[in-house]
């Protein structure tokens, strides 16, 4: 007989440990428990059964070729071993022993030769007064995703709020407005949406589309309240404002289930996640742990971070499969790449935000820009809008964001970004990155390039841009006339905004800028605008040449501005 | 006045290395050349004027925002002068000039302080009588294109033969064929279309294809003559075949133009393709050289390499920019990133095919699978097809290739790969590859992964796969019974293929597989199939554990074979 492993938790990363484990070492015996009834199933699609996307719950648990992975899967397909229904509540080191409670109320202790721990996460607790009300669910495993499906189906919702809006928040919301037409408003306490992910000009292109679909949100709002009639819920109330309710769903971020390792003297960190060593390996040589119970290293900063992401679980999984096994495999650290498919965009990223760089000490700086995704001939391009942060001072590439409206396109972008992340890529490195290019997916000049050179151009002092906040907090000025509006596109672009704002919209185009200087105003600042940037960069360079430096361009020009929100 | 700085040749490079000087040194004095009238033109959209995707050729040679790259343009935007159908005749490099002969037949010299090249490619002559023959046509230029459009829309076409499956001979048979309806045939000399880009099982995919959609292929021919009548195509005669065609393209592969800079006794390589450093440079400090008619090192090689891709050209060009204006900038080693559209899939790749890596000598192997692109409870998930170059002693991953439906998806995991191989990635980076994971996008294990996981699993000597066209060979001992063939699926899927091949095809669903282990052969070797290739695996797995060592798995399965071509 093989070795002795149990597994604590069967959902992504003990599932796929297991499994590794048995294909490495046939003859080991594996036990994987569960203190749920349903196991092995892809968390990351409860929004999409929800909305009706995925017909059937158990199509969550099961394999691409149809095979419920039950128990009778794992021990016919996998020679493993499966208790559901079975919580692990103490481990016992120095006998190297677990002690179960089964839901019949029994209990026994086992021993095992290794054990993991992956124990996943659950919703944070905001504990707020009525969230025991019916009708108020958290998005934590399967089963609470089938109450959730079962009570919208039932027909008795028609409004609904959202608490949170990460990952999980804004997916349910477009689930709710998208497929069930649900009047649906998120509450976040930040000042954004996918707050630690994004910058808030992603952030708010992301809002905008979603606002446009019919999503409400309310930023810097904090539940203080549920309110309801004969155990139901009908009401949220903020320190702001009150929203009916049938539905509210709390989503307001995910904590590791860390406690029984800490319980066992293992050592835990910031927010109670396990610390694991590259081998996912814990203090305890014969204790490893992944998943969303664990912290581990962020690539750019060293520094432990926490990214209870599904593909991460099962890649982690994997690793400690090889390690049960006696290979010598590791995990890397983490540059943290996401994805969210928000109705008709996606908004996706990897490595550090501008504000998360900052808090990190780096010199950090961002620029943002827009480009058409493939040639500007091809029919069925879009503007996808990128943003890079970079450090200053050693040109190193710390993180990328991006929103478009060809998901594949744009999280294709990023990913190629991500892959780099770890190696330390300069700025050079992303203006020479070799996309693949043909006119129907890229330009010959991709916006992944451009965007290094961008930054390549902001760093080195030729261009000095304003983002979108900034602009619409200059926007006053220009309307009163301290601040020159220029817009450098062509005569027949610039005129449409001419006529809506006269006085106050000036068309110069650039390859007319050099013989009309003296139009321009002696003695005020002066704002470039053009569609994406590109000629508005131009036009800066020629003023800039001519001696004129109080002058500024607009990252990503009117298209950007137009998708950020602004009503121009 | 700053420097004199003469360019030859504005596609792509040239413009790009003018106007990326001009924003760094507005006083430069720059000069750009060309024999041709077309300008700055995107050339790798020819395919998409001919098909009619794009209306008008000048979309071709105009900005994003509409504006045609002509003189003016230059003139206007960039404070570029331009001499258009002027060709440079000589290079004097000891008196720093070159001598131009202009169109009407007049000549001159210019002096320079920088001289840049890129003079570009043309197609390669195959010198095939009959190629004078009107209807015959090369593309090389944008005046080629507007000529080959004009003949098809004339309504005298009605069929086409196409010399060489490469890039532009495969772009154009999908333009006639799909756009106009032109009954289209290819001929290759080689065993393969696409051949040096991607493996033969791949390129057996797309053509299979392209096949599906009308076009016709004559691989291992090669074109004798061209047959006509009253100076107009009408055939094609190749070693084997005739073939009616009242349109015939040549694209057979392109050749740098080398000469002029060969003239004045710059270095060139194995094609007759201008030898550079990393920063663009001759071997004449005072000449830069780039794009099509330049030589440059392989990142995983270190060999030079010939690499005519309109980015990388665009991407030179900045860096000669640079470089001209006194920066240090380099042009990284090239990893030749490429996709192809072909009907409703893209065909792309980069870094080394399994052949060319065993001409560079590395001991390497490659491995195909296909998976879903996206979760398999996503509604909209295609199977993707990829495979992975890599070398055994070292792991390192020398290349991939794939094919694919969801074409940006297809090209996004390409890029991703391909932005790490000049960094000697290992199968264990691309098994961690953190690709942002949501389930439109994705799969929790993404395709990506699992085939760092199959390339791992093969290496380690777990995986004894075969490919499709060793189970074509196979098919036969198979029919005859001296091979025995299982199929590892449910019941239900492998039941069709029963009752098509009876006797011959077997079902045993992989989780019955070890308590049937006595409706094996004894003394047959054994294939194990499955749908995708992951039961059998795991199938394999279990007979090994067992003993059973004569058995093979097939890659990526039967949606492999079908999507092969196979007729099973």
């Amino acid at each position: 007989m093989g070795k002795k492993v149990l597994v604590i938790g069967a959902v992504a990363l003990g599932s796929k440990a297991a499994c590794r484990l048995k294909r490495l070492e046939p003859d080991a015996e594996v036990l994987l428990m569960d203190q749920d009834e349903h196991i092995s199933y892809g968390g990351c699609g409860i929004p999409y059964y929800v909305s009706g996307d995925v017909a059937d719950a158990s199509a969550l648990q099961s394999t691409s070729f149809h095979m419920l992975r039950d128990e009778r899967f794992f021990k016919d397909c996998k020679d493993i071993d499966v208790m559901t229904r079975t919580r692990v509540t103490t481990i016992d080191r120095k006998a190297k022993r677990v002690e179960i409670l089964k839901s019949d109320g029994t209990s026994a202790w086992l021993s095992y030769d290794k054990l993991v721990i992956g124990t996943g996460s659950r919703v944070r607790d905001l504990k707020i007064p009525g969230q025991e009300l019916a009708g108020v669910f958290s998005v934590g495993s399967l089963r609470d995703a089938i109450q959730i499906k079962a009570a919208i189906a039932s027909g008795q919702v028609g409004t609904a709020v959202v608490v949170g809006a990460g990952f999980i928040g804004l997916e349910m919301a477009e689930a709710l407005a998208d497929m069930w037409g649900i009047e649906t408003t998120v509450i976040e306490i930040a000042d954004q949406i996918m707050p630690g992910f994004v910058g808030p000009e992603m952030a708010k292109m992301a809002q905008t589309h979603m606002e446009a679909k019919g999503v409400t949100f309310r930023l810097r709002q904090s539940v203080i309240r549920l309110e309801g009639e004969a155990g139901q819920v009908t009401g949220v109330v903020t320190e702001k404002e009150s929203f009916d309710a049938d539905l509210v769903i709390l989503a307001a971020g995910i904590v590791p289930n860390g406690e029984l390792a800490a319980a066992a003297g293992l050592e835990v960190g910031f927010n109670g996640g396990i610390v694991v060593d590259a081998h996912m390996r814990t203090e305890d040589p014969d204790i490893y742990a992944g998943g969303d119970c664990v912290l581990v290293p962020n690539a750019i900063t060293g520094k432990p971070g926490y990214y209870p992401l599904g593909s991460l679980s099962n890649r982690q999984g994997r690793v400690i499969g090889d390690n049960l096994a006696g290979k010598d495999s590791v995990s890397p650290p983490v540059v943290g790449s996401f994805v969210v498919k928000l109705f008709d965009v996606c908004l996706c990223g990897a490595g550090l935000t501008l504000k998360k760089a900052l808090e990190e000490g780096f010199d950090a700086i961002s620029v943002r820009m827009c480009q058409l995704d493939r040639a500007h001939f091809y029919p069925t391009k879009e503007l996808m809008y990128l943003e890079l942060v970079v450090d200053r001072s050693t040109r190193q590439v710390l993180g990328i964001q991006g929103v478009g409206s060809k998901g594949d396109a744009t999280v294709g972008r990023i990913n190629a970004v991500a892959a780099l992340l770890s190696r330390k890529p300069r700025v050079e490195d992303i203006s020479n990155l070799e996309l693949a290019y043909s006119p129907p997916f890229s330009s010959a000049m991709d916006i992944v390039n451009a965007l290094g050179n961008v930054a390549d151009n902001l760093l080195d002092g030729r261009m000095h841009p304003i983002g979108c906040e900034v602009f619409a907090e200059t926007w006053e000025k220009i309307e009163k006339g301290e601040v020159c509006l220029i817009d450098c596109r062509a005569r027949a672009d610039a005129k449409v905004y001419e006529e809506k704002y006269p006085g106050i919209w000036k068309g110069i185009p650039q390859d007319e800028l050099l013989r009309r200087m003296d139009e321009l105003p002696k003695d005020k600042p002066i704002v470039l605008i053009c569609n994406t940037g590109v000629r508005s960069y131009e036009a800066q360079l020629n003023l800039r040449a001519m001696g004129h430096t109080d002058n500024v361009t607009v990252f990503g020009g009117v298209a950007m501005l137009k998708h950020w929100g602004m009503d121009i």
